[in-house]
């Protein structure tokens, strides 16, 4: 027996035709890649994207074509979030920081037929055009006076294609299933993958996230993405912000310390989200100069782990709350969040910082489970770990055209394998032990390498650490520790291993201590150890 | 183009099975009807509710068998909450206070097969027993040693059929639109309509209630509904609470003042929802005997309007901030919620209470309107005012077997008509004006009768008021207010019509006022004006 409910598929324009109607006020604020900030309210986002749709219709967009965005976080890119999704189309966000070659696999691969480019990436789409296949024509995201000269072919502009068509657009009513978004994994290993999200997902996700266990957005709060909206649809905060009339902040391309510090300041910003090294930049910057932010309440850190220092520095120089989150491209993007629970609020906040520097918990929707070389299911003690696995209603059901990357991205009863290796405490709170390509495996037992690159940053003379297992005749593989020592600071292996012996497990201490001068990162800032395990495929262990 | 996201259908089990496996040991805490405080916790929750899915069975219930509950708020309830609508039957949440033969009515029409109820209705139902066409058995929600004698055909006892079972149940994956709870309308007019869930819209229901914007509960809360299990799910306070692993107090039969004193004191609760009679007591038991509440932090006031007197006694006298709550059993049942805005907050607090007495603003998941008798929308501007009517994915789509109710309850679009007229301000905070029964039409303009007894019971001498609509020749309907005075007070008709003036507009006051000893009240308590309709049927107004 069916139950007898209103047939209300689950829509992504209907967030902004929300917010339009309920807190039409309410303001979105961006900083423009021409130089001024502009300002406007979801009201006006709202028929701009009508506008939009129509554009796209008369461009003899359809049904399920895809159409890339190159650009930074700002209103027009708002507009495309919710205007190309919402008129039938795939919004295809694309990193503009990828190696060339992905660049144009991706753009092939999706087979886009519009890319909506900010003014700063012209120079970059004339050098890749050539490459690209498909592309019926280019948007830049500008007004008529700003247009460049270009030698993109059918280079059109943003504002000029608005200006014709009507605000009132007859948003089609979509099977919740239809394809929205699509997003590509950066690909450190092997060509990139697309995760296809659907409307239904994308909105499951966003009242995920808005829980009160989650971001929890409130018409009360101003939020700044600093997380550019090329990833993973900005971690969902444009859709979460609509869906609770929240005042947004886009900070187009400056994520600097003092460019951070204005757009947080003079907009009040209660909220904002990004990867540490945003944070590290904004950090440093109040420190030199002896600035706060009095409104900023809470920060959220994905991406890559937060340090105790970024924590402590957050909570006690600037009474800001931070939360850890975790997730991915294939999660649409978030799996964990890390609010306390009532017991570990009432710890000392020493143990609360200890407890945050986990990767948070799982809030519903998300099930995690860890599993053994066997795919035998772990207990949740927080001290067995194993490779994680997800499942939930936001996470991918396979790779966008690629049967084989699908094929390896599920265990038999259909649960996502992250690549992650991790472990789940009695509270449910889980903690990246490292990914599963880089955890070193010694005589059949695993250690971490991110658990002795979390240690060895601790050394006042190590400005950036990283492990990599090397092969060992008796052990199989032993970790080898490089460091990137901070500046005029010459620290000696023997200083290094000394200062981790007693704060790591006797047997997980480095076979050995190797300095470099820089340390080579991915497109998405990332320390690859791919390129590591390249330049020290030589390298032989002392006792090997 | 679809897109390729995990197939993961929306359960109403798997709220249960998180906060099993990541909410384990968080506390479900109930006063029983046979006397003592009974403990346990969310995982004891979801291995008893596998016990009873497998009672179930072994009885014979198949999918979509409706299976009913006569029962006050305690453990055995929130088991049967999940057991049966996650074995993939329907759960019949069953009101005691209904007259017989609406009780006899909704059995009936719903074909219940077994009825669950409380030691409390073993009389009740022993009495309406022969009425109840095809309940195949009784199950007493006790122990073997308080099973009482009784002649209820086929009578189980509950934990007799649990202790025969196993924990483990291999809960089916079921279609997500498959009904899972069923509520009848209390039907103060006409028969009672049956509002009949699914798990996707409880599911839907309980994410947009737990957005930071909604009821918004987490692990950090202590939760009592004070609202019976046998209305709307009990605001869906259960769901929610699973959902974030909050814990859940059950006060059985215990809503007085000094029993909810004791349960609210004694398990720290932070957050509570009921009904304005319920608060009343409370707020009087705690100013009689001089008590405070140190830990509860916000009361949700729903099922009729807070009058201002109680949100300031309550924010003024204990710290505790007052949320209106507004929806219906066809919104599964929140619609409204009355949070503050951000330029709300900045207010003084006079002017914050105010606000606090609308009925709340939409939160993502519901859409209003207000439209005039030809159908049309009116703007919301606070000031206009017409009939309500609500869509979204968790407002009923049709009654269950009753197409004549059904046809009439939507309009053309296939909006739900809420039987209230309403007015919307702009920043998206609807008014309750009236029940569009109970507005007075006078001369083709509409008085409220709610705010003139809203007005009259600010009066010293007005224990309780009620207006109706009275046959007028000129203006049609005239309104005539009815009092039930406070204790000793005699007011006049003319010291109360003196006390209305000025405060009301002068063509809404009342032609005439009427004094009675006792004024006739619903099954769910609130005034019928059915009733007083029929007892002054043949009044006539002073002028007309």
């Amino acid at each position: 027996m069916r139950g007898m409910m209103m047939d209300s598929p689950l829509q992504i324009i209907s967030l902004l035709q929300f917010a339009a109607r309920y807190h039409g006020d309410s303001e979105i604020v961006s900083r423009t890649v021409e130089g001024p900030i502009h300002r406007y309210t979801y009201r006006d986002a709202y028929a701009r994207s009508g506008r939009l749709a129509n554009a796209l219709k008369r461009l003899g967009v359809v049904d399920g074509d895809r159409i890339a965005t190159v650009a930074w976080n700002g209103y027009r890119h708002f507009e495309l979030y919710f205007g190309i999704s919402g008129m039938g189309a795939v919004l295809h966000t694309i990193n503009p920081r990828l190696p060339p070659d992905q660049f144009g696999y991706i753009v092939n691969h999706a087979e886009d037929r519009f890319i909506f480019l900010d003014l700063t990436f012209v120079p970059l789409l004339e050098a890749m055009a050539p490459a690209l296949e498909g592309v019926a024509g280019y948007v830049i995201m500008t007004d008529a006076a700003h247009m460049p000269e270009t030698k993109l072919a059918n280079a059109m502009c943003y504002e000029t294609l608005l200006e014709a068509e009507s605000d009132s657009f007859d948003w089609p009513a979509l099977d919740e299933n239809t394809a929205s978004s699509l997003c590509y994994t950066s690909g450190t290993t092997g060509k990139p993958k697309g995760a296809l999200y659907s409307h239904r997902t994308t909105l499951l996700h966003t009242l995920g996230v808005n829980s009160a266990e989650g971001l929890a957005t409130t018409s009360q709060d101003t939020v700044l993405p600093a997380v550019p909206m090329f990833h993973v649809n900005a971690w969902g905060i444009p859709y979460a912000c609509a869906m609770t009339g929240a005042k947004l902040v886009l900070p187009g391309a400056g994520y600097a310390g003092d460019a951070m510090y204005e757009m947080l300041d003079s907009e009040a910003v209660t909220m904002s989200a990004g990867v540490p090294t945003i944070w590290f930049m904004l950090l440093e910057y109040l420190r030199t100069a002896g600035k706060t932010l009095t409104h900023l309440e809470s920060v959220i850190v994905g991406g890559s782990a937060a340090p105790l220092s970024m924590i402590r520095a957050f909570e006690e120089d600037h009474e800001v709350t931070v939360f850890h989150a975790w997730g991915m491209t294939e999660m649409s993007p978030v799996g964990t969040f890390g609010r306390l629970n009532k017991r570990m609020l009432a710890l000392p906040k020493e143990e609360q910082w200890n407890q945050k520097l986990k990767q948070g918990r799982a809030f519903y929707g998300v099930d995690l489970k860890i599993v053994d070389d066997d795919g035998n299911a772990l207990p949740h003690d927080g001290e067995a770990f194993g490779e994680l696995l997800v499942r939930g209603p936001w996470i991918i059901g396979g790779y966008y055209k690629d049967p084989e990357a699908t094929a390896a991205a599920f265990d038999d009863a259909g649960w996502f394998r992250t690549g992650d290796v991790a472990k789940i405490d009695t509270e449910g709170y889980m903690q990246i032990v490292d990914r599963s390509k880089d955890v070193i495996k010694s005589g059949g037992e695993w250690i971490s390498s991110i658990d002795l690159e979390n240690v060895a940053v601790g050394h006042p003379g190590v400005a950036e650490a990283a492990v990599i297992g090397v092969a060992h005749a008796k052990w199989g593989e032993r970790p080898l520790l490089i460091i990137l020592p901070t500046q005029d600071a010459k620290p000696s292996a023997k200083e290094i291993l000394d200062y981790l012996n007693g704060k790591v497990a006797n047997w997980w201490l480095p076979d050995d201590v190797a300095f470099v001068d820089e340390l080579p990162h991915t497109a998405t800032g990332k320390v690859s150890k791919l390129t590591l395990r390249q330049q020290f495929k030589d390298y032989r262990l002392p006792e090997a």
